[in-house]
């Protein structure tokens, strides 16, 4: 039984359906064909405003290349310590860029707020000495699975305008965020202030799909050029398009959300329950942050549950790991059904006692 | 009726089914997946020995990240002056080199000549002033849709080995090569001298599959680094390693390549009847390349046939367009039928009349 | 005695006095000291124009930086094909650009002509799949020691400017074109077209100090970065404010440049007697181009002259070296005498004969 | 008076001798003269091993490019939150190295400790998703004054080694921890584990001018290449190799080093009498940092003291700056006399009183 991401499982039927059924016939290539515009007015109706859209293969590739439009080789780059273009992509960003710097901040939970951004911007510089404060990265879901309201996420970007500064949001579970939020697409996105956004549809239910959706597309100038250099141009365009029409179609993309969060709701529910285990954070949408004690881990892993052990940084001073404890992560994906969640919490009581 | 390009059509049933059939159940991210570790395997039972393969999902990509493993930054790649890698990537080989310089080639008909190569290599340099000579890039089948044999490939490797270059293989549509070809894929490929190949599976019946092979698998050894690094990198690897799968079960990319050249040899034969067109070399493959009267090239795409205009400097000397005439190229795929090319065929002559 | 280039001999005096007179005392480092101020104001009358100066200690940063000010990574920059950003500085150009592709054109005695940048700059593209015009880069004096007049700079800056191009110009020998020609600075640079010039004093009397001078002010926006990070911008900015005051200060520098010419028009008098030998080209500043037998080249070096072999592409058809001639590069510097030039010529009538 | 830095005065006389001696004549270009050999040779006796060096003007560019020679486009940096690589180069080593990350980790006074260079290079990495460790940067002088003894130095380069790493070692202010050492040049460098040195002489009495030093020599094999390619090989070498072989001369180094540390000493000596300033740690060679009242700051550069305010991140917990205190840098150079230290103490004690 597997915790362990939601890029384990493969591709919704119907994101399966759409792409047997763009393939017949011919098709402009390099991305020209009507499915690709088709999906570019739909998330322009989606977000309620006029977008320019890059489909893309990997979420890494779209947040680089998404940086890169608004951060020069000398520029610096703000985020949490644990995001994913700060800890998971191998340097793409800074590949990306020309060599930027990304300049991690803390934050509880893996949240970024006013003060921490406020005086990492304020902090002395020394001209052309230090590298240009060029662009704000938030996360929404976070990586540790919590949510920014769109309150929260205007009050860092407001920062990050009186500073000159772009602001990207990393989307890869930008849908787990949405459908718990109390607030549209648009709301948790230009309307709090993001430049552009890289929605993440492979790790909810497509099988290998983002879109940069650039709201300021004075932004986009560059990335054309930018995409097809950097090899992410599909000549049969149709396969990252034909993934987004049936992955919006009638809602799907928010169903598999909701599906994964209940199951990640169902999970805390019950470990909350659990006298040896704790949850080290809010749970906003599909992933939890567990801690336990390494031997109950053990336990839990010699029987064939997969999940993975996490730093501590981001959990809060007082609720660290003490002792023997461990934090790990958990992941639930639109493919979690409430008997994995529920054989899953037996296995846990059983091995916490 | 599209003679435009062979990535205008989708893919072979077989591949969509096995794509299809990869996509049930959990399955190890980024690569790890067995379908991966089984189409390697079975890559080196094709190619005769043991190798390293990277599954990539463009040809653009897959090319200039085996550059990058055999160039420097200050390296100098030598091509054929049509070379994809040349002209039709956007500088992407520059930007995974860090800046190499491509040295474009003169050839007749695509093909890069030993004398040429030789003197270029033998040309004064300047020590450090000059970039230095990294790697020989040659596409088989080439650019104009001629081949290599094993014993052209060989002198070229050799002259390149001399200088302590590198070879890499274009092989976007190395299967139309190979099925044309009285040779291996082994003949064709390191055993005369190519050191890596991108062998292209999406041109001829893929969706997005391109496979790094890695003869000298010492090359490949920072090649997982720059492709994570690149955003290339699948997090659901079974998008790609099923293509290959399905492209590979029972001869069927060779079946496909069979069919395309075909298509292709009764295009060039009924071409050679038109006393107003004529072939501007040999036909290896499945791709063509017509002399015609710019009036009569202007008639064909008024009646909706698609095929581009191209440049005239790999024509021989004495051979070259004349007046009003026009160079095209034209594609088959494993989708053109014989129907299709003999309704072109049926227009042309009309058209020429 | 060394006709090799005109970077083997050392500073003049004047330079070097200047260098020790502002020794003394502490100034503000990084570039902001009062000389650097004055040099920067200083280059602004001489070319009649509100100027943006950055001071480097060498030509091909120069170059590099200023090409990457007016080039992204995609962008193409055209150039002679013996210009030295194409073929000396080991792929400067493509570092700092971040991998910018340069496409060499052929004219005869290294000067571009109109219809040749137009050819280019009309072949057909395949808009993102190549790489865009960004730039023109010319040389005046040229790599072959002849001189652009405004008005051939204006023809090819205009093409240049209709398509959108940032024009640069190299000048290492920059003040030997001034003084040959009956043209002001403004004339020759901004006035025919010119965005930014490179003004070399290294070659013409000074030991290691080139300027930037951005006549369009808006591209030198990101150049203060590009230098710093580059790590070009020298702690102690009064080496090389110094220089640019004693070179500049009471016509040092076109004094230099006479003296120069002076010695190579004396040279080229000289040669235009000889049988034997021939000049591949007009001379219009401080290098001469001498087709001479081999027997003859190997005749004086062994008599320790100092000059170098050159490739032969940039002469004229028909003026070409035949049966064994060569083409032979000469420099002359500021410290060339009469005496120097007229041992040498006997020297060489001597080893015609 | 200046004590904001000591790059703010000229050259030492000695090497401004050596620059106008080795005028005269012609000599080899770019870095091949017999000069520069010499000095090669000379370093190698002072360090007492085969040495390869390359001359450079500037420590950033030096830096940068010895950090490339050890670290590739996806590695990791290691190095002290205030090293100048991190803070004060505007991402040069991003540039040089094509976009590797540079990890900032703690250390009081500007020293690591090998616990905390052990944790990082410890903690738990993903395999390809993150970056490689690749380098250890240390820098003896530290940026706070401080130094490393070689059984420190060696404490943290056996950790470096044994996870893989090369080792640079940035010593822009190298001879004023050598001379403030009961340690050989040897013993403080490549004895202790150190592959490339970066021995400044600008800020210790020339004008602009760093040897980057191989110990390593298989490190240096690309060197050359990136120099040129970076464009940083002066055509008239002669002007940094002239520099350094007045500067070596008699000891001249050392002498020039011991008149800066003494400088700082006797200011040492008289804060340590002042009840309302402190020093933030040791001093070991020409910097001092100063932990005093704000408006004591402002009132000794309302009189035309220079120096600068420095961040608190490196003074030891329990030592920080608290209330209206901050942290100043000053720096003593080989023209800081002890009239100039003397004068400051009495204006530092009356603006305290």
């Amino acid at each position: 039984m597997h915790f362990g991401s939601d890029n384990v499982v493969g591709a919704s039927p119907k994101v399966i359906d759409a792409i047997v059924a763009a393939n017949g016939g011919a098709m402009a290539s390099y991305g020209d064909d009507d499915l690709a515009k088709g999906v570019e007015k739909q998330l322009g109706d989606i977000f309620e405003t006029d977008v320019s859209v890059l489909l893309m293969a990997t979420g890494t590739a779209a947040n680089g290349l998404a940086l890169a439009c608004m951060t020069p080789a000398w520029g610096e780059i703000f985020c949490h310590h644990d995001a994913h273009v700060m800890t998971d992509e191998c340097g793409g960003p800074e590949q990306w860029t020309g060599g930027a710097k990304i300049t991690p901040l803390p934050g509880v939970g893996g949240k970024l707020t006013p003060d921490v951004l406020k005086a990492a911007l304020e902090a002395p510089r020394r001209g052309i000495h230090s590298v240009k404060p060029a662009s704000l990265s938030l996360t929404n879901l976070t990586e540790c699975g919590t949510a920014y309201t769109p309150d929260e996420t205007k009050a860092l970007t407001a920062i990050a305008k009186h500073h000159g500064l772009g602001v990207h949001l990393d989307g890869a579970r930008f849908t787990n965020a949405l459908v718990g939020a109390k607030a549209t697409p648009a709301e948790l996105t230009w309307k709090s202030g993001v430049d552009v956004l890289c929605l993440g549809a492979t790790k909810n239910g497509a099988l290998a799909a983002e879109a940069i959706i650039f709201f300021d597309k004075a932004l986009a100038e560059t990335a054309h050029y930018r995409r097809m250099r950097g090899g992410h141009l599909l000549s049969k365009g149709r396969l990252l398009s034909s993934q987004f029409k049936g992955w919006l179609a009638d809602d799907h993309w928010l169903t598999l959300a909701r599906t994964a969060n209940a199951a990640a709701a169902r999970l805390a529910a019950g470990i909350r329950q659990q006298n040896a285990m704790r949850l080290a954070w809010p749970v906003n949408g599909n992933e939890l942050f567990i801690v336990m004690p390494e031997s109950t881990e053990q336990k839990l892993l010699a029987q064939g549950f997969k999940f993975y052990r996490w730093r501590h940084e981001a959990v809060a001073d007082g609720e660290k790991p003490t002792g023997d404890e461990v934090l790990c992560r958990f992941v639930c994906s639109w493919q979690t059904t409430d008997a994995m969640v529920d054989q899953f919490l037996a296995a846990a009581s059983k091995a916490s006692a």
